[in-house]
């Protein structure tokens, strides 16, 4: 075969997929990267507290998951057998009845909303997200092609006219929720806005999508009933250890409903075959070691007087006028500044002092509410905190 | 708000997406679950041996990983710094000059599958792969609403002036190519075959997606240059530990080209945010201890001795008139039986005398060529290649 003449130019190379093109990098991810000088106090991201992993008990549960012989083989794409049983034992526990038949364990919860995605969207499909929203389920629904109508939020409750509404116009695939502290804004969506959700959901035939990474990271209130228990056909439940043993195991999963349980698993087949075998085996040896519970506990003491660091420092941090909420637990408060102000310029000025937050600008699918942002309390000490905020008042003027 | 009243059928949930229709589960793998029983012996699966894996040596990375302070924690979605300079490091030492900034770790090289399509091929795009090909990939391909199209061998060799011509014909994105003991034939594109795959990228515009799992299997023969060195913009390399250190590590990667780099990485963050960040962590610290290099090379020589094993035991297994090659590395023998006879037929005796393989008509994205099979030569001692060699060769009459 002859090669083309040197006086040809070669031809150019096929250009990249046009979904590609839709997803932007997050830049809550890009602000981590601005934010690792150590003398920055961020409340940026989301990152539990690694003083708090159970190191040891982990190390414990490799050295042990290490002497089965089949720890190091390809394993099956639904997951290790006996970590399927012990999350369903726990969700049966907390009062929604599940078999490790209903499961399929993936690489941490953020696989699960592709595995969703692929499941059940096609390019062009419609489903609804809280407004504002988890930043990197709007990424993935972004690259399956959907299309993202937000429900709006009155107050800190979710507007269920709306939902209603939107769900008669757009006859949405899915609603993807997180009910229980919501990224971003440590939302808890209560009893009765739960009821309303599931009776909706079954009366206008769309799924619901429960993402609860959270739930367990409750630190005052009462525990709720998951959509799930209320509409048990129509919720597919994800769910993840990374808030409470380590994300960097990575290890989450799907709660599915049984008409899609077999197109979830190829998808997660082709995904990636199946989640590592180690850190399956090890995650299920750390379930039943016992050490989860007291770690936890540890997680939760810790966190609550984060929390209540946070929210005591927040009258004298906020400009005058800023509105904020008391999350029962979770990670983050949600915050907006007063008539006027800008948290993405707010922010600039607070990094020249070595604090960040995230403005919630990044959060929204539809228009941005410019003055919202986003402030995670569990990554340090109350000390840390106050020394934070107190440098954050004062970008503002305040930090009286 | 009211409820529907009782006597209206509740509304259905909305159906499953197209795509996923589109995906089959993988036959391979439901085989692998009929042939679970003990008594059989199975040349069905791509099993690496797990009496090979260096069990000790990975349980010293795993304890040294623990004893980092990050390791738990999230992570970066491009992926271990460490890890990816050693994986660069041997790329370098092979002839083909990287750095850390090529490469992109993934759940396995299955995922990396995953994202080279998420990052190239929107639906109803062309592919072009060769014919037969491995399963994993036409699944993910399918799911990407990719239309593929196969390039035919001559014998062994494949056909390059139907490359060339399909090229031409269907603007392909990219070329998908395992050039090295290939899954599921185990054949290799030589030196002549290589040049003219890398010339014909070039000359028609198209990408090559280099799969490279088998490469360091290589028992008899010399090393060939990648497609990558010859064509170093065409081609997306990807790579995998799962042949060479053990597969329940899931641990692969992409070797991107610069244009599209970024855009894989987004990919990447919206597929898992990372890759199990202690898994990174001990295969990196298993790479630098000096074990992986000893550990290899029991491999290769156990995994010689079993091809040897097959190839002597095949001219009396295999029926009168039936053809196969002999690999120079890899995990599989390609057969293909008489004129007139059925590899699936086959196989439901050979499972009667407790014995499997796989039909090749699984691996094909056209018409199938329903006289092949695949045989699996790395599972087993040479004693039980021949015993089950010996029952496959009664299916035909043949045990001589």
């Amino acid at each position: 075969m002859s090669t083309a003449p040197s006086s040809t130019a070669p031809p150019r190379l096929p250009s990249r997929s046009q979904r590609s093109g839709s997803a932007k990098t997050s830049p809550v991810r890009d602000l981590l990267a601005l934010t690792e000088r150590p003398e920055v106090i961020s409340f940026a991201g989301g990152l539990p507290a690694p003083e708090l992993f159970d190191v040891e008990g982990i190390r414990a549960a490799f050295d042990a998951a290490l002497d089965s012989p089949g720890v190091l083989q390809y394993s099956t794409s639904e997951g290790d057998p006996k970590l399927r049983e012990e999350v369903a034992r726990r969700y049966t526990a907390d009062g929604l009845p599940t078999t490790a038949s209903d499961l399929i364990i993936t690489t941490g919860s953020q696989q699960a909303l592709g595995l969703i995605s692929t499941t059940l969207l096609d390019p062009g499909d419609t489903i609804l997200v809280e407004e504002p929203c988890y930043l990197a389920a709007l990424q993935t629904f972004a690259l399956a092609g959907a299309r993202v109508v937000g429900v709006p939020y009155v107050g800190d409750d979710l507007d269920l006219e709306a939902l209603e509404r939107l769900a008669v116009e757009h006859h949405p695939k899915f609603f993807y929720t997180v009910p229980t502290f919501q990224n971003p804004t440590g939302r808890t969506h209560d009893l009765e806005a739960r009821r309303a959700i599931a009776a909706i959901a079954q009366r206008r035939g769309f799924r619901i999508v429960e993402d609860e990474p959270y739930r367990q990271l409750r630190y005052s209130g009462d525990a709720l009933p998951s959509l799930a228990e209320l509409a048990p056909d129509h919720v597919i439940g994800l769910g993840s250890f990374s808030k409470v043993i380590a994300p960097g195991l990575r290890i989450g999963w799907i709660r599915t409903t049984a008409d899609i349980h077999s197109s979830v698993t190829i998808a997660k087949q082709a995904a990636d075959l199946h989640t590592s075998t180690i850190d399956q085996a090890a995650a299920a040896h750390y379930l039943v070691s016992g050490r989860g519970e007291p770690a936890l506990a540890r997680i939760l003491a810790a966190y609550a007087a984060r929390r209540d660091a946070m929210l005591q420092a927040l009258p004298s941090t906020l400009p005058d006028g800023s509105t904020w909420n008391r999350p029962d637990g979770g990670m983050f408060v949600w915050a907006r500044l007063p008539e006027g102000m800008d948290a993405t310029s707010s922010l600039a000025s607070a990094l020249t002092r070595d604090v960040a937050f995230v403005p919630g600008s990044s959060f929204f699918s539809g228009r941005p509410d410019a003055r919202t942002l986003r402030l995670s309390f569990t990554t340090y000490s109350p000390a840390r905190i106050r020394e934070g905020l107190s440098r954050l008042g004062a970008t503002w003027g305040a930090g009286r």
